[in-house]
């Protein structure tokens, strides 16, 4: 390698509140360096890649690196461009190589999930393949908290942290209007895995508090279950508050409900979810004959910095410098984990991945997560997820009452290739 | 009158942020006066006065009465429960005024919409019909901001600074992965008034800033326009980001969309809104074929006390103290207003209204805050609401990582009378 190598840093898939964070950790980790030249960022993830649209980090001011940490969302700009294996988008993976060989780029720093994982990858496999230098670290980053090899996933924290606020905030106002507005239904994120769902648990300090009902897809969803659950809580209490996560599955492994919508595969071939909260919601209506409204937080959920956790934003700032760090001793092909030395002292470090282990894993809540009547969690879930809510993350606030946010002003680099897609 | 009064608190209607803090300003000022014995709660309002379910709020521990200002919702409970006209309920005006007599209560205070202003004052001259001596003062509560003679609502600046910061953090998320989700709406309440959607255009501080495209019930909405909107925001700035009311209504004054419900009224007769987002989601999915996603904040966005208004909380405490002032003068049958003094700086004092002026009133938006174009704010709007959401609320912590908030222990009243509803 020349003694200045150029690295390049780029963001996949869904935006969370603290994937900058972990971006900011890369890039001040790599201004530290001497043999590091300049810092690029790839606009929109591989997309950016593949496009040669790349901007310089290193040319940004100070100030815009540091506001990264208390900026949602994903300032280098996300995609869920998927690449395919080796042979069938080989082309996309020569182009890679081209881009990095044009711009001296000999580090590829990418935070993302375990479709992420796989595309660097497969980038370093075909580097090594062609003899080119190229030291690919994979940095965490999923509000689903669905990734192998890892004890938690930047992002779930916060994500826990305001979807349980949340919660406890509409729970107090169905308590106070319980006589007209009986039943509400909270729909939270998580496609497969239920850790968002099961994150609100923490809500509920006492029995009479929100949520009374969690439904995680790791559970078989039914109908019938549900309006038995519904009618003993509303016997119980006068009130019923449910947490529903998107990807309810039915016992046959079909998702309980998707959004009547053309448009309704993401380019991953994932089905678009959404409309569970909608279905519950009829159901109720009809078989328990109560009021019955709905709270859909989307995309607000992934991206609340105005609550994030302080210690997933400082997890996710440690993963994104401690991948440069490793990188910088020769380590390559890995992804940073997150491993809890212990609960209570809550203690955690990082540790290393192969990226071929984490790109194709999956990580569901466990059974002994998820209590017996499979509407809730056990004590264990809980302890588990306390920990990573802790702490409120600082937002600089502006004259106008709202939080502060960068952007980066985005210098291009100028482009020495023929232009791709 | 006896030297002891005592008094009964009630909220009622939807819940807000802030509802709680002005029942803390009436309780603690009500609390500091030799002349009020008791202050009773009456659960779940009207309908705890009318069932005598009241609890004695006097009893209290003083650290669960100071909690109130940092607890969302409505800790008394609140209802629906809507009275007509003086001869069509008149047995529960009559049971109202009984129930007072059986507990010595000549205070009646109620934290609510222009509905309680209107219940608020028949109860009134039905007692000086009846000769039994009563002060009922109203603290204005709504945060749909659509009440008359005042220059603002309690609960609005709350929900305010919550949308704008929700229209911020999605709008981030929309930028982040515009290349799949490109349009994405933020579905927020206000029946019939706009000032909540409008509230979001503060998040707008750049013209790139979501939200791009406000829609407010005071502008006729269509589907064309709309259609025509998202393509010039799309061809601009690739991305889409939409502010929808939830009660956008055609030029023939029709909802846009309804809740597919049975149950889909609530007790005073309004229609029960949602699925506005569905709708404008499904056409612009057809007609722009571009991919969208909606977030529905639903009761999230009034009980977002983690992210309330510190100028709410505190502009709510002094009017529920300075209900107490007024009437302990003798002043009768108003509610308090908020009059804004000067905007630069902002100051802001309590004014008086008649109860019946402000039980029919109702404010909208006024045309110079809307757009030309009907599908934005005016720089007069953003100074409207600009001082609403400053400062932020302190929140206690608990140890789980969550805020603290308080319940009231609710030491029943003996009933004296026979049972009722």
């Amino acid at each position: 390698m020349s003694v200045k190598n150029n690295i390049v840093v780029a963001q996949s898939g869904g935006p969370t509140a603290v994937i900058n964070s972990a971006v900011c950790g890369t890039i001040q980790q790599a201004m530290k360096s001497n043999k590091i030249g300049k810092i690029f960022g790839a606009t929109n993830g591989i997309l950016g890649i593949l496009r040669e649209e790349l901007f310089d980090i290193s040319a940004e001011k100070p100030e815009i690196i540091e506001a990264l940490k208390q900026t949602p969302a994903a300032a280098i700009g996300s995609c869920r461009y998927k690449l395919k294996s080796l042979d069938e988008s080989k082309t996309d993976y020569q182009r890679i190589i081209e881009v990095f060989k044009a711009h001296d780029i000999h580090y590829f720093f990418y935070s993302g999930g375990n479709d992420s994982m796989d595309t660097a990858d497969k980038i370093n496999k075909l580097a090594a393949q062609n003899g080119y230098e190229l030291i690919c670290m994979g940095i965490p980053k999923t509000i689903d908290n669905d990734l192998a090899c890892t004890d938690h996933c930047p992002g779930y924290g916060s994500v826990a942290k305001y979807v349980a606020v949340s919660a406890m905030n509409a729970g107090k106002d169905t308590e106070a209007l319980y006589t007209t507005d009986t039943c509400k239904i909270l729909e939270v994120m998580g496609r497969n895995a239920g850790w968002i769902a099961a994150a609100t648990g923490l809500a509920r300090r006492e029995a009479k508090d929100a949520p009374h009902l969690i439904y995680m897809p790791e559970a078989a969803f039914n109908f019938e279950k549900l309006v038995a659950d519904v009618k003993e809580v509303y016997k119980e209490f006068g009130r019923v508050f449910i947490v529903a996560g998107e990807g309810l599955k039915d016992e046959n492994g079909n998702y309980v409900t998707a959004e009547r919508s053309n448009l309704g595969t993401d380019s991953f071939g994932h089905a678009q979810l959404g409309g569970v909260a909608e279905m519950l919601k009829a159901v109720i209506e009809k078989e328990v004959g109560i009021k019955t409204r709905f709270n859909k937080l989307g995309t607000c959920q992934r991206s609340a910095m105005h609550f994030a956790s302080l210690t997933d934003v400082n997890e996710a700032y440690m993963c994104g410098a401690t991948a440069v760090k490793h990188a910088l001793e020769g380590l390559n092909g890995k992804m940073v984990t997150l491993i809890r030395n212990s609960n209570s002292p809550y203690r955690c470090s990082t540790g290393l991945a192969e990226l071929s282990d984490v790109a194709n894993g999956e990580k569901k809540v466990p059974a002994e997560y998820i209590n017996k009547k499979e509407n809730g969690v056990t004590q264990a879930m809980l302890d588990y997820v306390r920990p990573l809510v802790q702490g409120e993350a600082p937002i600089k606030m502006g004259w106008d009452g709202l939080p502060v946010y960068m952007r980066f002003e985005r210098k291009p680099i100028e482009k020495k290739l023929k232009s791709y897609m």
